[in-house]
This record gives structure tokens, sequence and C-alpha cells, in this order.
């Protein structure tokens, strides 16, 4: 039925794993247009000068807007009066209106004072309810939106409003050292599809069944219901599978926007017959989630951790957060240290029911390092340490009881992500 | 009933306090005999040259001993033969065989040969049966036990028993810089009866149920059932309240050996009757635990995580543990950096059920920074900096949901902590 021209989003990613940790190089024109999206971003002194950090998006009457919010229960002003606009205007959303620099989190009432009088600032400019504006924040918690600068660089933004997807990917960075930004077209029995999104974040990355900052737009038509469906399932298996340092963030939110101005619409029924658009969707919001680890504070790895063989789910889930948070794995992996003993150690202390050691086994890469819970008798030292020199790395766990599978990507942890950390007010 | 001399146990940790994080200054004539226990530590190579890195500890006949050992379910060879030894013999326990270098973890069944060839070894030479013999080891992970070093190392060791507690001590340490040894004397009706410990560890720190590794003794005479409940009681308060990294090593384990030689018993009537014993042994092991927070590898800061006003016992230690492991918070506390709101995002995150974060308060030591979920109207950032530049901070955290209380110690992490891990091989 859909027949998609995958190859441009595959060029992408090998791109990507060719220079997986260098620079990446998101250009400008890679980044297509979504008819009935527009977006601007202005420099508005928000906490430095000279620097991308007010992103204002425009969305064309009619769309339909699915999100997904942090579970912090100290969640940002803004992430609560985004859940409140969703509610008050029936999901008929027409401006995003998003600042870096302060998460306007942990502020109480006046932060979430401050999140409307911007929200209606945009709101009265542009001729719309106020619950048409959803408002998001990023930066330092704990100090009060700085109202004055964001209303006086709403104008620019507005009047700036076009086709600037890399400039909005600058304009939402904190710690980020690159813009994140994919888009893909598919091509639809003739008619053209687009996704493009963008996303940042590079620390207190731990999207617990919610995410970051991330905004993913495509001119197909999906009605909300369904695209909320879409929505959580590819956050599922992208935003909600990576880990820095399992520091949750109060501001983290992901919105996906479908505005039918292609002219293609996707039925639950379209959508049953075909995975293809759900497949393209979760490649490309796969990616930004991968960009995120690749640009992880500090990092010089990333790293895969794929655990098979579980029970179910849940354990393979706890069996790959303990390896991908494990202070002292993550040291090992940015020494490039084949320190099978602490990944061991740290499967030992996954808290799994009864699990027999004596049958698990861990790779790096293709190389066997445990067999039977014990050192594998083929492997060499100097095996897992080419392994382990490798900028990606995939560390393998087998746990021999079940078929359940996971994967989970993080970073390593390096002197650098603590001078980061102990430098930047976040 | 009992009548102690609590001075000194007070001296020590009067002058800790002074001292917290400088170099400790044990003494060896600090460290009091204890009656029915020699012990020994000798050069024997098993990693490195010209250190002190194999302890034998010999136990007068009749002595009773108590244990716990880590939950981690790669348990170390040494781990499951002390197990087995504890069971075989009936409790019957005269040595305690230690190593530093080799942890012996993650070595299959040859692991368990190695460890009971070193035991039985030492068995033959003093006449006792193997089962008489407990092994330890703590170092790196997933090499098999030099067994030849460790055999030729026991003459010596057995020729030299005697007093030697802070050789001991030196002898069990990894990437400690110090030994960390603690010991009193209490008076009882007239009677001494003294308490004399010894710990290691400084990294790959969370005891889950059980500990590091500890050998502590008294003269006083317990039953083993009784012993082992004391035990118990008292690491749950001590040893399982630290966390370094959240990493539980294969190797923990504490011993607690009573010899009776005071001529002063204690029944469970007495202990009930009298809790100055068991607030002593108490004291003495929750100072232990605390050395090891205050020589946490590359730890400038010791941090005591206090929760108050939770529902209960397990919400207070989830939302300590997650503040104590966040790699966001732990920068902070290195960089001296007031940043409340990373703690706020910490506490958000612990997963509360119907957590009311309007009413959570936060002090850093005597400063109010977060009254009713916002920051304190009192609070001035000079305030905050001023309780951060401390060797020792507080961090005080109101649920205002109950009344159970739960502490918890930890320490900051430091760019010398990744410098440590990613060239140490543990």
């Amino acid at each position: 039925m859909f027949l998609w021209v995958r190859q441009e989003i595959q060029t992408v990613s090998r791109e990507i794993e060719l220079s997986i940790m260098s620079e990446s190089h998101i250009k400008a024109e890679d980044l297509h247009r979504v008819e009935g999206v527009r977006v601007a971003a202005v420099q508005a002194g928000v906490r430095y000068k000279n620097r991308l950090d007010l992103v204002v998006m425009e969305i064309a009457p009619g769309s339909t807007v699915a999100s997904v919010f942090t579970l912090n229960a100290f969640c940002a002003a803004p992430v609560q009066l985004s859940r409140k606009h969703l509610k008050d205007s029936g999901g008929q959303i027409r401006y995003l209106l998003i600042n870096t620099g302060n998460a306007n989190a942990g502020t109480g009432q006046k932060g979430l004072d401050d999140a409307l009088s911007c929200c209606a600032n945009l709101a009265a400019q542009a001729g719309v309810p106020v619950s048409a504006v959803l408002p998001f924040s990023t930066g330092v918690i704990g100090e009060n939106l700085p109202v004055d600068k964001i209303v006086a660089g709403v104008p620019n933004a507005l009047s700036t409003l076009g086709d600037n997807w890399l400039d909005a990917a600058k304009g939402i960075m904190t710690t980020d050292t690159r813009p994140k930004a994919r888009s893909v077209v598919i091509d639809c029995n003739g008619r053209p599809v687009t996704i493009t999104g963008i996303a940042k974040g590079a620390g207190m990355i731990k999207p617990n069944m919610a995410t970051l900052l991330s905004f993913v737009f495509t001119d197909a038509g999906i009605a909300q219901p369904l695209l909320q469906q879409l929505l959580k399932g590819v956050v599922d298996q992208s935003f909600n599978r990576i880990t820095v340092d399992g520091d949750t963030s109060t501001n983290d939110c992901c919105v996906l926007v479908a505005t039918g101005k292609s002219g293609v619409n996707f039925s639950e029924a379209d959508l049953a017959a075909s995975s293809d658009f759900e497949d393209a969707l979760q490649a490309l919001v796969k990616e930004l989630a991968k960009d995120i680890i690749r640009d992880a504070e500090g990092a010089k790895k990333f790293v895969t951790v794929d655990i098979q063989g579980g029970a179910d789910t849940g354990e393979c889930l706890k069996v790959a957060y303990v390896i991908a948070e494990s202070p002292l794995v993550k040291t090992a992996l940015s020494a490039s240290d084949p320190n099978w003993g602490r990944i061991l150690a740290a499967i030992g202390r996954a808290g799994l029911h009864e699990l027999d050691v004596g049958h698990i086994s861990i790779h790096l890469g293709e190389v066997c390092i445990v067999e039977n819970g014990t050192l594998a008798t083929s492997y060499r030292e100097a095996l897992g340490q080419a392994e382990m020199s490798k900028p990606a790395i995939d560390i393998i766990v087998n746990l021999a009881r079940g078929s359940a599978r996971e994967i989970v990507w993080t970073s390593d942890l390096s002197e650098e992500y603590v001078r980061i950390n102990a430098s930047y007010r976040s």
C-alpha cells in the first residue's frame, strides 16, 4: 500500500555511524520543510548573550498534537501549564514557545504566572487564545524566568517564521555541543510525506516514560488519539531507552504534530495494514535519541547495552540500566578498559529473582568474554581491548532464562563530565 | 547494670569530626588488644611488591562468630567457601585468611578450588580442620588467585601473630588511602570489655544488606544466635547506610567475633536490660562505615543525607539513595555549588507514590533552601554557598508526610574518582 523512499534516512544513519562521537554535519538543506509548520529562533538574552535561545513554532489550524511529559514529581511550571493548555484548548494548539537558559522549575506559583505571561503575550500578538500556546523551558533550575526578555524577543520571532529548522535546533540547546535534527521524506503512493524533528539534551538524561525536549512534525494527517498512541510507542523505544547519568529532568517533554497538509491521511486501519510510516517515524526518533547519547556530556563512547534471554522486559531493563548507570562500568568504558568484572558485578546486583549466574554470557561486540558465568576459555585480553577501544561499544548479556530482549543506549563517564557538571548550574 | 566508660570512643569521634577528610591519625597504641585474638599482616606479593597484602587472624577455641555477606548474585569464591565452612564447622572458626590485590571473583570452579587450597594449607600448618578457616579476598575481579604466593606467605604470618591491628588494617586495603580501625574499652561493673575492628573500602561501595570487608572483635562472651542478631542490627544502621557509587561488590562481608575471654558474658536478657554494649558496638561500627566514606575514592566531601517526615523507612531510603547516587548532585557537591535544583529533581524522580511536592522542605545544614516545594524567601545564595563549602555537608529533606526518618552517608563525585577508576582494574 505504501512505497517509502527510505534511502535518505538510511544515508543519514550511515553517515552518523561513520562519524559517531565526532561533530555531526547536519546542514540546513537536509531538513525538509513541513507544510503547515513555520519555525523561528532568535537571541533573547535569556541567560547568555549572542546565542539563539528563544524558539517559536507556528502550527496550522486543524493540526493534531500528541505529547508526553516528564514523570518527575517536581515537574516544571511550563510542563504543568502545557498540560493545562492541551486540556483547555481541546488540543487546538497553534504555537509552541520554547526557551533555553532557564528551566522555570522549582519556581512555585510565580513560575506558573511567568509561563502564563509569556504565553498570553504571544497569544495576543498572534491573535489566538492563550490556551493555544504551549510553553517549554530548559536550562537552570530554580531561578525565575526573565519574562521581559522573552516577551521582548517574541515579535522578532513571529516576524521571521519560516523553515529555520537548524536555527530552531540550535535555539533549544543547553550543554549540547551540536544541534540535533533529523528529517525524512517518504513516498506514499506517489505523494511525499515529510517528518522533521529536533531534540536537545546532553545531561540529566534518563527520560523516565517521557523524554527530554523534542519536537517532531509531519505533514501527514493523523487523528489525535491515534497520534498520541503512535508517539507513546515510538518514545518507549527511543527516548525511554537512553541514559546518560540516570537523572530524570523536571522539564522533559516530546511533542509530535501532524498537520495533514500533505493530503495523506492515516487511519488506524492504514497503520495496521502497513507499519511503514510508524517504522520511519520510529527510525527518525530513535536517531534523535541516539544523537543525544552521541553528544552526552563529556562522552567519548556510544554504548549499546543489549540484554537478551530475559524472563521479561522488566528484568532486561533492570539489568540494562544497572550496567548503563554503573559509575564503575562507565569509567572503565571511558578508559577503554575491558573490565568485565565490573559488568558482571553490575548484573549481580540488579536484584533479579533466583538468577543462576552459571548460565550467563557476556559479549563485547563479537568477542565472548564470559560464558557460563565465568571467563570464556577463548578470551584474550587483547581481543577485549580491541573492542573497548572502538568509539561505539556493544555490551551484550545473555541471561539464558527466557526470550525477552531490551536495548538501552548510554555513554561513558569521563573526567570531562565531572568538569562540565561541577561548573554548569543546571 | 552496666557502667560504660564512653569517653574514649567519644574522644575518637570528636577527633575525627575535627579532621574529617584529612588524614586520620590512628596510632597502633589506640587499638586495644582483644584477649583471644591474634593478628598478623605480611607481604605476600599478591599483586604488588612491598606492601602488606596477606592477613591472618587467629581466634581462640570456643569463640562465637557472626557474619553477613554480599547479596550480589555473582558472589566471589571466598564468600561461597566461607559460607560453606561456617556451616561445615558448626561455627567453630579458628582462622580468618584475608588477601588483598585479588578478589577471586568471577573465577568459577577454579576460584573455589584455589580458595580451598589456601585454607587447607593454613589448616594443615595450624593443625585445625579446613572448615575452621574462613577465606576473604578483595581486589581485582576476574583473575585467578595466586595460590602459591599466598601459601608462601602463611608461615611468616603464623609466626608473627600478635596485636598487630594497625598492620592488619593496612593489609586489607585496596584503593583506600589510609587504614581504618576503631577500638574501645568499656567498663562493665569494674571489668573491662574491649571491642576492636578494622575495615576496608573506598569504591564499589553500596553494601546491599551486607557489607564490604570488616572484621570486628570483642572479648565479651555472646552466644552465636544472639551475636548474629546483634551484627545484623548494627550493620543495617552503619555499613548498609553508606554509598560511594551505588556499586555493590561481589566480595562484601563483615565478621563479628566474640571470644568471651573478658569473663563478661551477655545473655539476651542482659542486652535487653541495657543497650549499652550494643550502643558501643553500633557507635564503633558506624565510625568504621563513616571512615569508608571519609576515604571514598576521589572524595573531598563527607555528606549526610537525612530524610525526615517519610511515610515509612522504605521511601526515606529511596529518596536518600536517589540523592546520594545522583551524579549531578555529587558533581555539585564536588564543586561546592549549592545547586538545590538538582536535589529537588532527584527527589522528584525517586518514584514516591502521590508525592505532594508542595510541602517538601530542604535544608543545607541550618540553612533552609526550599520550603513548601519552592525556593525559601529567606534563602540567599551566599548562605548556601557557605554550607556547601564545608568539608562535611548535611542535606536534610523533610517529606512532610509521616514520621519515618533515615540517614545515609555518601561522598561527592570528583574528576579524581574518574581518574582512579579509569586506571584501577577493580
